[in-house]
């Protein structure tokens, strides 16, 4: 044979343990790891799908809904946003995306490859969008699809009143497709009370399992929508209909659409029973007290939220002015190399502008949160040292 | 809240070990399982980086191929067939498909949605095509993209001659992909030398990880023609510039393009490691010696292979004719209850026809061949005597 073994397969796997306080993945706990390493089930094993049916009716109550068509796609959560974005454009449908940060972009992206006439509604900088802007961007754009992120995880911006959006998605009649991935479980969200039509979270943030299958739910309208296409949807590896029928969404018999990754699933059900042993209301209570207390820990560091309005913060990704003279970067690799602790800088438009701290799941106690408090302070105390005895030479 | 948490996520994770010997997933090693339980890695954290290095460096190897655009999907063998097409078809492009089985079909679904316009060349019933058959295609349809399966899970046909076959593709200046989802690791397969521009195979088979992470490779010539699209490839998720620029592919910085499983990437890490520390030579030899046990003991036991050329029958998934008075599914389900062990019916053309007993990865030795014939021998004898049982009454 040409080609020879690499070297570099002889050494042993080397994975470190970090504390991830970045905008996601966050830690696993010890159960759902654990989880993992169970020995491999076929992909139409009944002890998969009853795995598969456990894991639907979790999802069903972490976004609160009664949709049958309640799945997971077997990839990440851009892979959800693809998912719920290419089920429901077909060419020339007028997309709006309400953006706070960088998803809305990110979703105009794939909805463009989708054929979709794609428009914005962008909030002021650090804000999150009011109602007449909405309206007033539905009224100029009469959107078949509005798509819009809970929270937006490069600004840690929170979006609120999604009910009354909703509301207006129906007035107007326009699909309402929310992005949860960096907010479910982190602050309220009411999938059927609030008229969504698509919702799809992440693994690795708030649930705590790996990244790698993304949950997602269609309401009665949206899979209406969907039937009724003109065109069938362009990824047969994310179209609703068949994977719903392997997941068994709609009666009838189970139909083999991919083999999914029954190590996947194992985690993903093990975070999800977690949250169900917990309670949802007491996940997302620990969330909210973790930001006010790390909130209230920077403030007496001197150090400033970049989202101006407290009630705009997201709970889950808290984001911070990088203060004057202090390089984001050095603080990062500071808190990486003295403590193995992720703290990450901005993303898209906060770009070298702010800290992003992440508390989610395993991370979302008040111990973790005095830790990054801590570890944060003294690396840009270091920092500005370093600073200032480059000064001196 | 009104959904209260479902009572299923109250009883403990129940996952059976199973021996599975049916088409894939086949069951991963010990070293495999317990690497899925360390702690997760962000996407772009050094070690994880490095991790992915090493894996570019074992799909080279088993694909035997020096491609810089060798990087994997995060999705299953079907994203990887998806990935495939959707980055090489535009609107009109012919793409033909050849088929000795279900997976040529399959291939067409999607190409469709991508705007293909799509023709076949079919083998002969249980046989694989023959280079006149398929130059006599190329004729008539002129292909811009020519995909065949090199080994169908469907009917256990394994094509050979792909050399050939891909100077064929060169004369008509087409694209030739080739899946190697069941084939790979069984039998011989030289990307590079067979002048293959696009191959993809599944974790879950011969190499033993779990589903859920699809290692593909694109020739130079393959990333010329994507490079050079009048338009976007469809999907973002799959669109192999940006999981290129991310794998490191082409030089320049890393770019986030999704959230690896860092989960699935230890799993794969170390299934590549464990075949490279065998040798990919004395692997696909340890496969092939097990099929020739296989069918020498079938056919002791009375039983006829369903593909009638023995040069034409894929190591890795034997497909057996059900015998005439046999019920398939009382066998398949006689070895589970008894046995915790898979053996599978047919799929597509060769539903209630035929057994499907693979040997891949962990299952290809003389152990496991001795087991499954003797499971096999027993469970067909029961499942006799309960049809004469009942011929009585």
């Amino acid at each position: 044979m040409e080609i020879t073994p690499p070297a570099c397969l002889k050494r042993s796997l080397y994975v470190p343990n970090k504390t991830l306080m970045g905008p996601g993945p966050s830690n696993c706990s010890q159960r759902v790891l654990n989880s993992l390493s169970n020995p491999i089930l076929g992909h139409l094993h009944p002890e998969c799908l009853e795995i598969m049916d456990d894991i639907k009716e979790g999802i069903k109550y972490v976004f609160q809904t009664k949709n049958d068509a309640t799945m997971c796609i077997s990839g990440s959560g851009h892979a959800g946003m693809e998912a719920a974005l290419c089920n429901l454009i077909e060419d020339g449908d007028v997309v709006l995306l309400g953006t706070t940060g960088l998803w809305g972009h990110r979703a105009a992206e794939m909805a463009k490859r989708y054929g979709g006439d794609v428009r914005f509604v962008e909030s002021r900088f650090g804000r999150s969008l009011k109602l007449d802007e909405i309206e007033f961007a539905f009224e100029g754009h009469k959107p078949n699809i509005f798509f819009l992120a809970q929270g937006d995880s490069s600004t840690g911006i929170l979006q609120r009143q999604l009910k009354e959006i909703g509301e207006i998605c129906r007035k107007y009649n326009c699909l309402f497709v929310v992005d949860t991935v960096a907010s479910l479980g982190g602050t309220e969200f009411y999938m059927d009370n609030w008229l969504v039509d698509v919702a799809y979270t992440g693994s690795q943030k708030v649930l705590g399992a790996p990244p790698g299958i993304t949950p997602i739910s269609f309401s009665k309208r949206a899979m209406k929508h969907i039937v009724e296409r003109k065109t069938k949807v362009k990824v047969y590896y994310f179209d609703a209909t068949l994977i719903g029928q392997y997941w068994n969404c709609f009666g009838g018999s189970r139909i083999y659409h991919h083999t999914i990754s029954s190590t996947l699933l194992y985690g993903l059900r093990e975070s999800l029973a977690q949250i169900c042993a917990q309670g949802l209301a007491s996940v997302i209570e620990r969330h909210e007290q973790c930001s006010y207390r790390l909130q209230h820990g920077l403030s007496e560091l001197g150090l400033e939220m970049f989202v101006p309005n407290a009630n705009d913060r997201l709970p889950t990704v808290n984001t911070i002015k990088v203060p004057a003279g202090v390089d984001w970067r050095k603080v990062a690799e500071y808190t990486m190399r003295k403590y193995n602790l992720e703290i990450s800088g901005g993303l898209g438009p906060t770009v070298e502008q702010v800290f992003r701290i992440g508390l989610m799941g395993e991370n979302a106690t008040f111990e973790r949160v005095d830790l990054v408090l801590n570890v944060l302070h003294e690396a840009i105390q270091s920092s500005k040292r370093d600073v200032s005895e480059k000064s001196k030479i």
